[in-house]
C-alpha cells in the first residue's frame, strides 16, 4: 500500500477502504508518512468529503492510535457530554451533578485548555480545596459511590488526532466536517464513553457560524457514534449571545449553583434540561425524553440535584459550604456596572467579543502558561430581546483592576441597542436523536 | 503575509495576487515555507485551478527563482520548441537544422533524462565525435555563425520548479493544468527563448490521454507565454502510436537524416513542417504559415536542410559523413523481424508499450546511472491503418542480445491486428497560434 495512491484515490473522489485509512493514520502517527503527504490528503478530504463509512473508520483508527480509558469497572452506561465550545457555557458544571442525581454515572475527564475562561477543572477549583489530582482507582470508586467525579486528562489519548490537528491548523484544513467530526468523536470514545451527547453551537460566537453547517456537523458526529457502537445524540443550540448570564470561573460556579437550585437563567436551565434528557435516556434511566425531563425537573425541585453537587464537591476535597455561601469563593475587588448609553431593545451581544473582554480581565488563558484569575469576569443583566432604559446596567464587570477602560470599550462595541423590538433568539434549533 | 492565509484563500476559490504567489515561490525555494504547507496549497490549486493572471505570475516567479540564460548576444528571434513527450519523437533532431536552414537561430539547450530512449543529446552522440561540452561563448558563437548549436543544460534553472515538481510527484498533484503549464513554460523561459513552439501530445502514449485535456494544456501554455512577453504557439498532435518508424538513438538519427533528405515517414515529415512553420513565423522569417511551410519544403527539396545538418554535426566535432553513411553510427548485432500472426489491418500500436520494449533493449535509461545502448531499438514497418499479411514483418527489433523473447512478447501484446478496416489516426488535431 502506498500513501501516494491513497491521496490520488481521495483526490479523484473515491471512497477509501478501512485498510487505507488505518494505513494512513498508523503511518502518520508513527512518522512513516511525512507531513507533506498527510496535508495533501487532508486538503483532498476538504474538497471531496468522506463517506459515512470513511468517517467511522477514521474515527476508530484515531481512537486506536493511542491509549483508551477503560471505565468498565463503573456500573451502568457511562454517558459523556461534549460542547463544540461557546462563551459562558456552564452546562457541564450543572449537568454532571444533575444527571448523576437521577442515577446516571458521570465519569468526567476534563482539561484546562485555552479560551475565554478556564476549563471545567479551572472553574471547579474556584471551590476552595477542590482538586482533580486523584488516582484512576479513586476516580472509579467515586463514580461508583457518588455517581459523579471529575479527573484531569491523562494518558496518551488519540495521538493521531493531536498530530493531525496540529497539521490542519497550519494548512487551512481545520474547517472540514468529516475531519472535525472524527476528531471530536475519537477523543470522546478514547475517553471511555459508552454513549455521547453533543451540544453543537451555532452563531457568531461559535465555530459553526451558520445553522446548516452546525446541522451537518451534528449529524456527522451522531452517525459516527452510532456506527462505531456508541449511542450518540445531539442538540444544536444558539451561541449568537453568551449562554446564561455569567462569564468567568467562580461566577459560572455561582450560576451553576443557582441553576441546580432552580433559580438559574432561563436559557441555561432549558439547555441543561434538553441535554440532560438525552443523557438520561441514553443511560437507560428513562424511556423517553419527556420522562427524562420530568425526572430532572423533579430532582431540581426537590433539592436532590443541589445535594448531589455538594456531595460531589466534598468527595474531591472541596468546601461544599460554598453551595450555600458562594461568597466564600474568590471575589473580584471591583464590581463596575456598564450603563446603557441609550434606551431600546438589546439586539446584539456578540458572544466572541464578550468572551474576549472576560479574557482581558484575566478569566482565561491566552497561552498555556498564563495564570487564570478565578474571581473575575462578566455578569450580564440583559440578553437579546430585553428592553433597556438609558443608564440602566447592561452588565457588571467583575475586575481585580481599577482601570477597565479598554474592557468597557470592547463591551460597548459588542452590544447593540436597537430602537425597534427584537425577539430573543431561538435557543435550541434542533435535536438529533438517531 | 502568511502562507496559511494564502492556502485558505486559494482553498476558498479566490485569486492569489502577484505578491502572494511570489511570497509562496520565494519562501518555498529558500526553505522558509515547509513542504506540508506547499503541498496543501498544491492540492487546493488542483481543485480550484488558477486564473490566467495567476498562471503567468506563477511562471514568472519560478523563472526568477534561479538563473536565467542570456541569449541576447545571438542576433534574431530565438525560438525554442518543446514537446510534452512521446515515443519515437525525432522532431527536435529534424527541426533544429531545418529551421536553421531558412535563417531561424536555434540555440538548443537539452538534457539527457530518463525515458524510452535517450534525450536529444544522447541521440546526437550516436554520431561519432559529436559532443555538447562546449563553453557558453562557443555556443553563442556557433549559433551566430551556423544558426544552430546544442549545449547541455547548465546553471541553476528554475529551482522552484524542481523542488515543487519533486513535491507534486509524491503528493498526487502532478496532474494539474496550471501546474504543468507553468512548470514547462518556466523552464523554457529561463532557458532564454524569445518565442516558443509547443508540441502537446495526446493519446495513449502521451501524458495527456485525451484531446480535451491536451487542448486545455496547450491553451494554458500559449496564454502564459504571450502574457509574459514570449510569443507562443502550439500544435496538438497524436501520440496514440509512435511518431515515425524509428524508436532508438542511432535509429532516430538515421530517420532524421531521411526526413531532412525528403525521404522520411509521412507523419514525422508533416509534423516537422507544421511545427517548423510556427517557428519560422515566430522568428519573423515568413509572414504566414503557408509561406513558412513553402520555405521549409524548398529547403528540404534543394538539399539545404540536409547540408545544414552536416554543418551542425561537424561544428560540434561530429563525423558529418554519417549523414551520407548512417552505417557508420553504432549498429545493433541482431536484427530480428516480428512477423504478424494474422492478416488484417493494424488497429493499435500502443506507443507507451513500444517505448517500454525499446527500453528493455537498452535504448533508454531507467535510472540516472543507467548506460544507454545507442544502437538498439525498434523500427516499425507498419502503422495504424496499414494492411498486413500473415507472416509479414510488423517491425524489426535491433538488439545487442540474442534472446529477445520478453521484448517480442511485449511487442505482440502492444500491437493489435483487426479484421475490419481501420483509418490512420489524425496526426495534427489542432494548432493554436494566439
Amino acid at each position: 500500500m502506498r500513501m501516494y495512491d491513497i491521496i490520488e484515490k481521495k483526490r479523484d473522489g473515491h471512497e477509501l477502504t478501512k485498510e487505507e485509512i488505518y494505513f494512513f493514520i498508523d503511518g502518520y502517527t508513527n512518522g512513516d508518512i511525512p507531513d507533506y503527504q498527510a496535508s495533501a490528503l487532508l486538503m483532498a478530504i476538504y474538497f471531496e468529503d468522506m463517506t459515512v463509512e470513511e468517517r467511522a473508520n477514521l474515527t476508530s483508527a484515531m481512537v486506536e492510535s493511542g491509549d483508551q480509558i477503560d471505565l468498565s469497572e463503573i456500573s451502568g452506561v457511562k454517558v459523556d457530554k461534549h460542547s463544540t465550545g461557546g462563551v459562558g457555557d456552564t452546562t457541564t458544571l450543572i449537568l454532571a451533578p444533575l444527571v448523576a442525581s437521577v442515577g446516571v454515572p458521570v465519569a468526567k475527564m476534563s482539561g484546562r485548555g485555552l479560551g475565554h475562561t478556564g476549563g471545567t477543572i479551572d472553574k471547579l477549583e474556584a471551590v476552595p480545596g477542590f482538586h482533580v489530582e486523584i488516582s484512576n482507582e479513586k476516580f472509579i470508586e467515586l463514580v461508583n459511590q457518588n455517581k459523579v467525579a471529575v479527573i484531569g486528562q491523562s494518558g496518551n489519548l488519540t495521538p493521531a488526532d493531536k498530530k493531525l490537528y496540529g497539521l490542519r491548523d497550519v494548512t487551512a484544513t481545520v474547517n472540514s466536517i468529516p475531519l472535525i467530526a472524527s476528531s471530536i468523536m475519537s477523543k470522546k470514545i478514547a475517553s471511555g464513553a459508552d454513549a455521547i451527547v453533543l451540544d453543537v453551537k451555532t452563531g457568531a460566537g461559535a465555530f459553526m457560524k451558520n445553522l446548516e453547517d452546525a446541522k451537518k456537523l451534528a449529524e456527522a458526529m451522531v452517525t459516527i457514534g452510532n456506527r462505531v457502537g456508541r449511542q450518540t445524540m445531539a442538540v444544536i443550540s444558539d451561541m449568537s449571545q453568551p449562554l446564561g448570564y455569567a462569564i468567568g470561573n467562580a461566577l459560572e460556579i455561582n450560576e451553576a449553583i443557582d441553576t441546580l437550585k432552580g433559580q438559574g437563567p432561563e436559557d441555561l436551565t432549558e439547555l441543561c434540561l434538553t441535554l440532560g434528557s438525552q443523557m438520561v435516556v441514553l443511560a437507560n434511566k428513562a424511556d423517553n425524553m419527556e420522562e427524562a425531563r420530568a425526572k430532572l425537573k423533579e430532582s431540581i425541585a426537590n433539592g436532590e440535584a443541589f445535594e448531589q453537587f455538594k456531595t460531589f464537591l466534598a468527595s474531591q476535597g472541596g468546601d461544599a459550604s460554598v453551595a450555600d455561601h458562594p461568597e466564600n469563593m474568590p471575589q473580584a475587588e471591583y464590581k463596575i456596572e456598564l450603563p446603557s448609553l441609550s434606551a431600546g431593545t438589546v439586539s446584539k451581544i456578540i458572544a466572541d467579543d464578550i468572551g474576549t473582554a472576560a479574557m482581558m480581565l484575566g478569566a482565561g488563558r491566552a497561552t498555556k502558561d498564563s495564570e487564570i484569575d478565578l474571581a473575575v469576569g462578566i455578569v450580564l443583566h440583559k440578553k437579546i430581546g430585553d428592553s433597556v432604559k438609558e443608564g440602566e446596567a447592561l452588565l457588571t464587570i467583575h475586575a481585580n483592576q481599577e482601570n477597565v477602560e479598554e474592557v468597557r470599550a470592547k463591551l460597548y462595541d459588542s452590544i447593540v441597542i436597537a430602537t425597534e423590538n427584537v425577539p430573543a433568539p431561538t435557543l435550541v434549533y434542533d435535536t438529533i436523536t438517531k
